[in-house]
């Protein structure tokens, strides 16, 4: 553990829940926010997530989100050690996008960075679009919110928006950005298909589990997709967009949670939230709910993955195109000049698009695998008490994924993708068993 | 300027080939090496690249290679302004690639950082390769090592070498290189497609030049390759390994000069090297030697970039094979472990080298391009004075680049390549004339 705690700034220490709001009190812009004194003030952990300490503190006037890293992995403990620098790449993930995305992110209020402690704005009446989802509450800006936020993102930062000079730089800054990308790529990358004692799929699975240990032509394809992950610096990504890195309302949506940011692939960051949809609908067959409520909802899933991609490339096409020349060493509006430059260019945006869609749906069914397998599982099967009726749920979810990924060339427009999904339900716990 | 001479270190100054000698005297390890006293020592300015100050001194007892990083571009003067910074990557590059290439580099004896100026190994009797080809000197090793430096370099900063942590820790380095990086995406990638003051080529290519901005085939293939230059961040590369940065004797090949230095793909290094024999054979053409001295020294240009390749592939599969669990994420030995982890191996190996091959030679291609319409003309083709034969001759260059990037698809091995070289002899100053 010590490599970890060495690396520690200066000063650091974890902040107790007691501490915060005398912490707070100290910060003028902030205790300006809550307003009236901090006596009135009243603090609430509200850490769902698996990493960092969360808390909502209210004033009379306002409220506000405070955020500390931990030295560990929250929800395991002080075994499992992590560098607590991650706030500092939350913060300039923050800072970076707010002039591109504006009101699809809340505002960083505050860093500091000797504590790795952010104060951002609260929002509220906002709630997780997980927790929604799995209640069966429908969104219907979230879904078209966050395709739009990946455009405005990738775009901004990729070199089709900005000279390499710009790019770079955020390069360099978010390369160091390493120990939480560790965890990425092991648990989504790598634990999957080995024995590790991080992997955490129910017993029911293990026939599951192995068949993807053994399956080497499923693992040829995960290694393609991680070399592009680890090498193909083409955007900032959020790095963990899933539905749980999602506040909504009925008419807002907001991205939280940018402490794995790192540069990887566009379909990346779509794959991450799409996966989320797809497991949802999966889980949705261990519900107890009337057969027609549930059949709606998962029409409505399927909808909402349809509109991520088109409200994606839309808005990506659409941003491209209002902006010809960014100073981007893309292509150069010098290049593509003319009649005839713009005719090519509309092929370019086409094929461009067209690679970001195989990208999505490959990274889609790395992150699905990943999160019936790995460390870190999700609540949409967890509520699934029945641990078989979990498993079977997850079996299909596994089995679509596989598809996907050893079939790539069956998958190469939005309508195969969705029509795929239902066809892998009662796959079954036999891994090896013909549907 | 203001920009570039205000990033300038503090204490930073210019210093004259009179100041030299004092302040080597200051450095003891290096009058060491010179041995006597400096009233002893020779300097001699051996500067005959483009951009920084260089010099050799000589002692009774050594030689050492002295270079200091002009806030200028050396050969056009002070109203071409550039970081001097770039001295920084070069040593970094050195001490990076020291323990990995061993005797193919010269050592690095001193940097300082606030005078932006090295200490090398003098190379001696080496001579730089290209002033060897022009002459029609044969290298026999020289394409050899080249290829197991671009292997041993290559394999060692992927992630087939080293865990993520490592390469994201080098590229955060690398990514600061930004001054020499844009001189290598305007001149290699967009000069040659659109009007500029930089461009050099003779009159007698404008409707050459003309044709190649007017391409859209073209520009777009070229926008492909750029867009891989700056976002496949597959390995750590030279960045200018053409001719003039490999140092020779009959039997022993150094790589200098690695100011350049940037993540990229593989074939990119490879390319450049490649494209200089290509460019120095179609350049023989208009040298006035025996018909069959020529005839013999293209038939070895032609196998060198056979050996080149060979040389490379051989190494960086010997490597591979040598180093089955390196910690690198892509490959992991336990996803691919007994005969048939062993035999999916092999297939990779195949297919990631076949990957690189096409980059390869697509960037060969472009840096020959480089080389004839942009800045930094080569003097292979100089030494042509008629400025109507070297147009000719660099008119069939231009011809076998354009086919190469236009068709890839008639380019997937070494025998189709090499075949293809000697057709676009006597292609002549007409663009658009059939062959
Ligand atoms: N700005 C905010 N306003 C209101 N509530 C918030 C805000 N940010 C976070 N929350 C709440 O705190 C919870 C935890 O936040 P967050 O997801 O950022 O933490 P984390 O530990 O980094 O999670 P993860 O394990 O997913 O990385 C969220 O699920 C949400 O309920
Ligand atoms: N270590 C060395 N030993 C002997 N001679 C050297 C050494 N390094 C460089 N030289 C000589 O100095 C010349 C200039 O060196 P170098 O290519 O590093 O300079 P540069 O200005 O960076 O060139 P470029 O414009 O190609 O970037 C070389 O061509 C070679 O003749």
């Amino acid at each position: 553990m010590s490599a970890v705690l060495n690396a520690r700034t200066d000063g650091y220490r974890v902040l107790a829940q007691a501490d915060i709001i005398p912490h707070l009190a100290t910060l003028t812009e902030i205790a300006a926010i809550l307003g009236g004194a901090p006596s009135e003030w009243t603090i609430r952990d509200v850490a769902d997530g698996y990493i960092n300490a969360v808390y909502l503190v209210d004033g009379p006037k306002g409220g506000i989100c405070a955020k500390q890293a931990l030295p560990w992995v929250r929800y395991h403990g002080e075994s499992w050690p992590l560098a607590e620098d991650r706030a500092f790449f939350e913060a300039s993930y923050m800072r970076r996008l707010d002039p591109i995305v504006g009101a699809l992110a809340p505002k960083l209020l505050h860093f500091d960075p000797v504590l790795q402690f952010l104060v951002i704005e609260k929002l509220t009446p906002h709630i997780v679009l997980r927790g929604g989802l799995i209640e069966g509450l429908r969104y219907p800006k979230a879904s078209a919110d966050v395709g739009r936020y990946v455009a405005q993102a990738a775009f901004h930062t990729s070199d089709l928006g900005v000279p390499f000079e710009r790019k770079f730089e955020d390069i360099g800054l978010f390369a160091a950005n390493r120990s939480l990308l560790r965890i990425s790529v092991d648990l989504i990358f790598l634990d999957p298909y080995q024995e590790t004692w991080r992997n955490r799929f129910v017993p029911e699975l293990d026939a599951w589990a192995k068949a993807f240990r053994d399956d080497i032509e499923l693992k040829t394809a995960v290694a393609r997709h991680r070399s592009a992950f680890l090498s193909n610096r083409q955007a900032l990504l959020h790095g963990d967009l899933h539905s749980g890195s999602v506040m909504v309302t009925e008419d807002d949506t907001r991205v939280i949670d940018g402490e794995f940011s790192t540069f990887g692939p566009i379909g990346f960051d779509l794959g991450a939230y799409a996966a989320n949809l797809i497991l949802n609908w999966y889980a949705q067959g261990g519900y107890d709910r009337p057969a027609d409520e549930r059949d709606s909802h998962r029409q409505w899933l399927l909808e909402q993955v349809a509109v991520l991609w088109d409200s994606f490339r839309h808005e990506f096409v659409a941003i491209w195109e209002q902006n010809p020349d960014t100073g981007g060493d893309l292509y150069p509006a010098a290049h593509f000049s003319g009649p005839a430059g713009a005719a090519r260019l509309a092929t370019i945006r086409r094929d461009y698009v067209d690679a970001i869609f195989a990208d999505f749906v490959a990274f889609a069914a790395i992150k699905m695998i990943r999160r019936v397998i790995s460390y870190a599982q999700i609540a949409d099967f967890g509520v699934i008490e029945d641990t078989k009726r979990r498993a079977e749920m997850q079996a299909d979810a596994l089995a679509f994924a596989r598809e996907v990924l050893k079939n790539p060339g069956r998958f190469t427009d939005l309508g195969a993708l969705l029509d795929a999904i239902p066809r892998f339900e009662g796959t079954g716990l036999d891994p090896h068993a013909k549907g």
